[in-house]
């Protein structure tokens, strides 16, 4: 196995250049040590410990998570002070309750009333206390109270004064960084989400509420932050570790900054399509990212001049962009490199990753799944 | 376990209704016994044992899966007689000789000579012969040697004529049925395929190769199977025992025929925006469909007025298809069920099935993935 070349794998294949990952991880690490926000990075994009570990510098402390089951996971894997930054349903409580009662530090987020008062009704033991977020809508809209209403500041009071539960601290997700191109339109995101956020701080201050932390983050506003952002507790970014074709789009990164491909294998040629089949289909790549590239579903790479058209559950179809296909350059049994177009939505797709350093296959990564 | 209900469940769950799970299975087997075709059920939309073993009617025998890791795993479960129905690439072969090896009766398919020649340079051992399908594209338009062309009776002759190697079968997928609508336009397809993979085996017969299998299959044409298809060796659908929403708009089946379901959980009101946001991202569903359907990603069982409008990885948006919300009739926590586009697609995000009569939960499914 371990002097395995990735050229040399099985296809279709996730493959996680361990370099780039650290040198992804080594940035954002750096970025905000020096503007002194503390880094509480995601695992949804990856959900591995392995991967978690080169994101905390091997701490092992201080992350988020999107699902129980990564919470759990992530548990068991020796790590601690896990923000399970979803808003809480009453199906996950006892599993919470659970989790909080066996770590350090677990913390849940809420964005209403309801699942408030499910905490409450579930006193935690051994003298521990709900960490709680409140979850606020800083123009993003998706989840989240709306930081402008009066409903954001009744439910932190409310939080606030009940028992056995802890506001600590209040979080934002500037998922609306994802419609911008380039690092000015980031930060001009990055900059209206802080400012809304410590406004929002301001007003709980006003109210007597003070202590909480705040906390913001997206890949692209955490990948060019602005001054402002030294203002924040923490900030909570995941997809850049792999980055991907979305995030280079975005403006992110540069291609050249994307930890991972798939790996496909030509298995058929059929010049009377003018067509390429490869053996990658949407179980190894997932739909993401449809219509949005003139290269297809992925970036071919070293191959601007083909697309991949069309997906079925194991077959993909690759075509010229113009022209016709000369099949004598890809021949059967050959590989292509993909790059994702969402590598979240890649990872999700495969039970293994294959890291490799230079094409030499050197680990293994296991993800978890589910909820 | 054994005594949950449904309603119970974690969200997002994947739940597959055991009583048509059997319906579904038990009507394709009973049309192609009456018909007389030998059934072949493909396994890649469950890919679990349980569900494999109901499709056979317990036989655990004549199967096609569509990757490797799962005819490692049905072979795992006690399965044999299992058809690797994808052409076959260079990097699969050893395992593939290790199954063949190893059971009663293991297939592969090829279309092309390459791979006839990398199956002559690895000889079974134990006087074992390999057992290889020809895939012919009979119109289809994905996979396959083109049955009208010279090559594929060259092929055929080729591998009839190669020692260790057994021309098994001719092979044909319609998936062309999948662009049809109503039993009608479905049947055409069987028949033409049906006529197309016939007038194929005569000139087989007439070149002197007499004695191989012919199998076409799609869910649709198998649903819809004409006269004709009594002249088949078998067919190989496998959707047909979940069922879906694309399934029922080309007419396969009807909406009510749908075994598998999304449990999704309100996780907030949005009136502000008209929408509710649940808990059932693209990790939970997929995301195909898109653009499919008026109600969105997903049917949402027993509310045809509303719509999955989009997804994140965790979160899905719903609005109202006209009109306002009324935002008091999904209480936060409350759950809605989601008809899948594509059961395929959407079982293979799942890690778990979770298996049910009338809403008790009465098994649990673990699926193979990967390749």
């Amino acid at each position: 196995m371990m002097s395995r070349r990735v050229s040399d794998l099985c296809t279709p294949a996730f493959l996680v250049d361990l370099d780039k990952v650290k040198e992804n991880a080594r940035g954002m690490q750096e970025r905000f040590r020096s503007i002194g926000a503390q880094l509480r990075p995601h695992m949804k994009t990856h959900k591995t410990a392995e991967c978690g570990d080169i994101m905390t510098g091997g701490s092992r402390r201080c992350v988020a998570v999107s699902t129980v089951a990564e919470a759990a996971f992530f548990a068991e894997h020796g790590f601690d002070d896990i923000l399970y930054a979803y808003p809480l349903a009453p199906d996950k409580v006892e599993r919470c309750a659970q989790l909080s009662e066996q770590l350090s530090l677990f913390h849940v987020l809420i964005d209403n009333a309801a699942a408030l008062q499910v905490l409450r009704k579930r006193p935690l033991l051994g003298g521990k206390t709900w960490q709680v977020w409140l979850k606020v809508d800083c123009d993003n809209g998706r989840a989240g109270v709306l930081h402008s209403g009066p409903e954001a500041l009744l439910l932190a009071q409310e939080i606030w004064q009940s028992e056995g539960v802890e506001l600590t601290g209040v979080y934002a997700h500037c998922g609306n960084t994802y419609s911008c191109s380039g690092a000015e339109q980031i930060k001009a995101v990055a900059q209206k989400t802080t400012r809304l956020i410590l406004q929002f701080m301001e007003k709980l201050k006003a109210s007597g509420i003070d202590g909480p932390k705040c906390s913001i983050g997206s890949t692209p506003s955490c990948s060019h932050p602005v001054p402002d952002m030294a203002l924040l507790s923490e900030v909570h970014p995941g997809n850049y570790v792999f980055y991907d074709v979305q995030q280079s789009l975005i403006g992110s990164c540069s291609l050249d900054n994307v930890a991972v491909r798939v790996l496909t294998r030509v298995i058929g040629h059929y010049p009377h399509r003018n067509e390429l089949l490869v053996d990658c289909g949407w179980t190894a790549l997932s739909l993401d990212g449809h219509g949005r590239l003139p290269s297809g579903y992925a970036v071919i790479e070293g191959h601007p001049e083909l697309r991949l058209l069309s997906m079925t559950q194991e077959h993909g179809r690759i075509e010229p962009i113009s022209g016709n296909l000369d099949c004598s350059k890809f021949p059967l049994g050959s590989t292509l490199s993909l790059i994702p177009y969402h590598a979240c939505a890649t990872a999700a797709m495969h039970p293994v990753y294959f890291v490799h350093s230079k094409g030499i296959v050197v680990d293994t990564w296991k993800p978890t799944r589910g909820w």
